[in-house]
């Protein structure tokens, strides 16, 4: 493994040279960053050049990268730097206090509770906790541990100095960890409210918008603003704009001169125009809050004795090609642009009682495996761009899988296996809203049954091999459909996504049911279209490797919005709104000289010079 | 005025400077085109540089425009160059047969029944017509008036030295075209559906898409493909993912392979996908079109002896500052960069019968006010891209748009009435997804009633003065609400604008249902949250001009993105995901180097040499 810091600069004037953020080391506490080198770079032989303003701290260097800083997503609130939990009975208050000299990267400092992706990935870990760790918690107060500020939003230095595959992922996850809020809110019975002290603006106020019930303080210094249009020339990019005239139902006139102002709205009228739930008097806002976080904790519903289970920090090994987990192996082959993903199923059918599960805890291969590959999704998400193509497989016992996905069913009203069926759901939009292709290859030795034919069925394209390859006494490949296919993992179009494959043929989905537990042959599987092609051995390595390199070979664009539109046919949601209206416009936005020009706003925003556009309406 | 043909060419190293095509004078019949001098512009100065290859006929001028050739969106049959249209009973064929050398800009052949917007507004013109002058007309079949093509799809050389609101303002025009033949299909009793002999490549299968059949001969070079993404790395930009897996409900995965294949799918596969309805012998296929077409005219609501009222020439004036329809006043600020419609409302009420509707023809005001506002906003949107922000006022006798609402209610069932609020509906989502600010000023002399309150109930602010203007006379403003309102003229989400500006709210809905028919004043509209702001007199220009100068300091792209979230809160249908999720998706594709890079697939198509493309997905 070649591990080494990057040290050289490269030059601008390389046309093929993009902007990147460069990852420190970790520094003492707080995230750990390791460093991790791709092969072969097609385009590094001329990247060796001049001295760039250290300050900056910015890194021009190749997009396929010689040197490259790791994003670990894993954490604890030992570690968090941002981030203060504190837990008062069923209430639980997770303020905000940035650390300004703790960015992800150097070159920005975090002003006024500002947040970069290190800031939310803390967010993220803590809402993901509560659930396990903490079901004792039903209210979930989000505020500021700073007296003269809410939050200023994501930090505008930070946009600034990303490269555009960066930005887009960071409001992908930063969206991810503010609908995991609203799923605790609606399905966990872990309501969130925000108590906002000091301004809120931008993505600020979209964390409060995440949270069901707004209460701020009614003083001359406190409001919510969006000011992204009139000072960034971007959109809020976290959703606010959707939440605001879908969720909250603001008069859409209101919310048109709303997102056009700088300093925001504050006091009675932001509750007129129901940008905000209640004001109370600044002095009484901490005590208004708890009071408020009592009232929506004693309307949950009781758990009282639940006791939670501990998350430990996620087993894994990074190599150069692979990535290994307990029950999860990733090979990398930068050659083909692919990742593939192999999954374990357990090795053991599942346990008698929930009690057995609370002992497993972390161990329970359901919720081992929903952590496997989360973390497994962000790593290739964020480190490993240029790996296009997701790829599938399994191996294992169906039978053991089953009997796994009958026990989430049959113990569904228990706050634990609850939890666990929402962590598998959450997992699985994770796949479904990335941009990389997704195949399924499901072959002899396979297992995708119930819960991992989800996988199959959140793929592009499946491959299914009709019988056993020459000379193997392997069973001919199987695919099994459980309980666990048909309502407990829906897409964030609210659709499962065998609704989705067979929209406007209930007559299919019936079927389907009927057959739950059954073993499905490929021919079978073809028939009833759960599969793409069904390739005998024959066949089977040359058309896989065909449709592998050919992916690799199409615009890695088109193919992003190519599958973002097939992928979610039929309804929307908030959620599906906010992944492809919403953030389609603003990755739009982001690569528009408008904003990202030498004189585009968010470009110069902070240097005192007035940005210039273009006049034209697009 | 000053006119002037573009003859110098401008500097492609002045940054700011952008591409555009060049259009041309006249070229004997079809599109007529005048030559139109915008004032003053901010980057003209150093506008004058070295010669480019003139093979290209590409210009690079600043983005406001010295010189201007403008797009003439008015044609009728007689002038088409590039459809043949004929009739036989129930049974109209659109055959398209494209004229290569007919381009509406030079620098391009239209080869292969390749399309631009030239050819595209022609069908759009044959599209309205056939409601309006051929009601008997119950079927339409469109098919190719060439031998051994179909359609080959937006011409791609077009496309490739386009500019970028150019490309999508086209796409914008070419989706409401389709969306129009699906409303006639739809709503009209005129069913479209296809006849395909010979490659369908592209837009060519998205024209197809939005007819409700698809024949297709089943021959060796006859097939279906949406080969955008394998060959030009962009995505179909006229519907065809959307179409194809929420309208055809073709499985996603197939979609997904279908639409990375450049060969395309052919005979039974193609039915079996679900991409065509039906494959007869080539040698048959004129005759089982007809066969099948005069099928679905039997199954047509009868109005056998129905006669159709013609659509002459729309009459216009241009001015430099100035648009001057019969109904309709348009005044052209670019100091301010407005585009202000002042409408006239009818100066009598409503004709007593049906007949005598068909004897006004198009002088009917509300036909005619629909066309006028029609052919404003393609005009202002093609020829008039820096002017960013629309402003309606309205002025007339508010009895005199109530009487003629009444009318368009009573006789929603006659034929013709059907289609002039249909063309009314048409209309008003034309604005909703034009990428313009709109703003409304409702002030004394106004007429804001029924289906003119639409145009206040599509923008994304209202302003209402409060009393009347010191020493004025006249009656203080009001609005008025009729039948119009609540259900004729839905968006494209499908919702009216009252629903869309009330969602979550039907009591507010069933308050304004009790109140039609009466004036209501400033403060009631308020009140009544049908306007956004009531300054009085004293406040009335002050906040007005600021709200007007402060949106045109804003980036442009900011506000469509702004715009396209806030105006569409709520469900979304097939029409509103072509023009949002997928439009944006394309919009951003549209600007990334994979397509229009110095080595993008946009740009390198057709010169035979292999585009390079960023290996990150993003």
């Amino acid at each position: 493994m070649k591990v080494r810091v990057l040290t050289e600069r490269a030059s601008p004037r390389f046309r093929i040279l993009l902007l990147r953020i460069w990852f420190p080391f970790p520094r003492g506490k707080g995230l750990g960053v390791r460093f991790f080198a791709p092969t072969a770079a097609r385009f590094t032989s001329t990247i060796h050049a001049p001295q760039q303003t250290p300050s900056l701290a910015v890194e021009y260097i190749s997009s396929t990268r010689e040197n490259f800083a790791m994003i670990d997503f894993r954490t604890d609130p030992s570690s968090y730097r941002h981030w203060r939990l504190t837990f008062a009975g069923p209430v639980a208050t997770l303020a905000m206090d940035v650390d300004e000299n703790g960015g992800l990267a150097p070159g920005y400092d975090l002003k006024l509770n500002s947040y970069d992706l290190g800031v939310d990935l803390e967010l993220s870990d803590a809402v993901n906790r509560l659930r396990f760790e903490h079901p004792e918690v039903k209210c979930v107060i989000v505020t500021s541990a700073k007296d003269r500020v809410f939050c200023a939003g994501a930090n505008i230095r930070m946009l600034g100095l990303s490269t555009h595959p960066f930005k887009v992922n960071f409001c992908k996850f930063t969206n991810e960890t503010r609908n995991a809020m609203e799923d605790a809110t609606l399905n966990s019975d872990q309501y969130y409210m925000t108590a906002i002290g000091g301004p809120c603006a931008g993505g600020g106020y979209e964390l409060a918008l995440a949270t069901d019930y707004i209460m701020m303080a009614d003083d001359g210094s406190t409001n919510v603003s969006l000011p992204e249009v009139a000072l960034l020339g971007v959109l809020p990019g976290t959703g606010g704009l959707t939440r605001l005239v879908d969720k909250r139902r603001v008069r859409r006139d209101r919310a048109d001169f709303f997102c056009t102002i700088e300093e925001g709205v504050r006091g009675k009228r932001a509750v007129d125009w129901e940008l905000v739930d209640e004001v109370v008097p600044r002095s009484q806002l901490a005590e208004a809050a708890s009071r408020r976080a009592l009232e929506f904790a004693a309307h949950a519903n009781a758990s009282p004795h639940a006791r939670g289970i501990s998350l430990p920090k996620l087993a894994r090994e990074i190599e150069d090609r692979r990535l290994k987990y307990a029950h999860l192996t990733i090979d990398l082959d930068r050659g083909n642009s692919t990742a593939t993903f192999t999954i374990d199923g357990p090795q053991a059918p599942a346990p008698r009682t929930v009690d057995d599960v609370l002992s497993l805890g972390a161990d329970f291969w359901p919720l081992a495996i929903a952590r496997e590959l989360e973390d497994a999704i962000l790593h290739l998400r964020f480190n490993e761009e240029t790996l296009r193509t997701w790829i599938f497989r399994s191996r294992g016992d169906p039978a053991m899988v089953k009997s796994h996905d009958a026990f989430l069913a049959a113990n569904e009203n228990d706050w634990l296996i609850r939890e666990i069926r929402l962590y598998l759901k959450r997992t699985l939009k994770r796949l479904d809203v990335s941009s990389r292709s997704l195949f399924a290859l499901i072959d002899p030795g396979s297992c995708f049954c119930g819960t991992l034919l989800e996988l199959a069925l959140a793929s592009d394209r499946t491959y299914m091999m009709r019988g056993v390859r020459d000379g193997d006494e392997a069973t001919p490949a199987s695919i099994t459909l459980t309980e666990m296919n048909f309502g407990a993992m829906p897409m964030c179009n609210g659709l499962t996504r065998l609704e989705s494959r067979f929209q406007g043929r209930p007559e299919s989905l019936d079927d389907l049911r009927s057959r739950i537990g059954q073993p499905l042959d490929a021919s079978i599987a073809d028939e009833l279209g759960l599969v793409t092609f069904t390739p005998d051995d024959i066949d089977w390595d040359d058309e896989v490797r065909l449709a592998i390199e050919e992916r690799a070979a199409f615009s890695s664009d088109a193919l992003t919005g190519m599958e973002a539109s097939l992928r979610f046919g039929g309804p929307e949601t908030l959620e599906s709104k906010i992944f492809a209206r919403l953030s389609a416009w603003q990755n739009w936005i982001f690569q528009r000289p408008n904003a990202v020009g030498e004189k585009g706003a968010l470009k110069l925003y902070g240097t005192g010079a007035r940005p210039e556009f273009d006049p034209r309406r697009v």
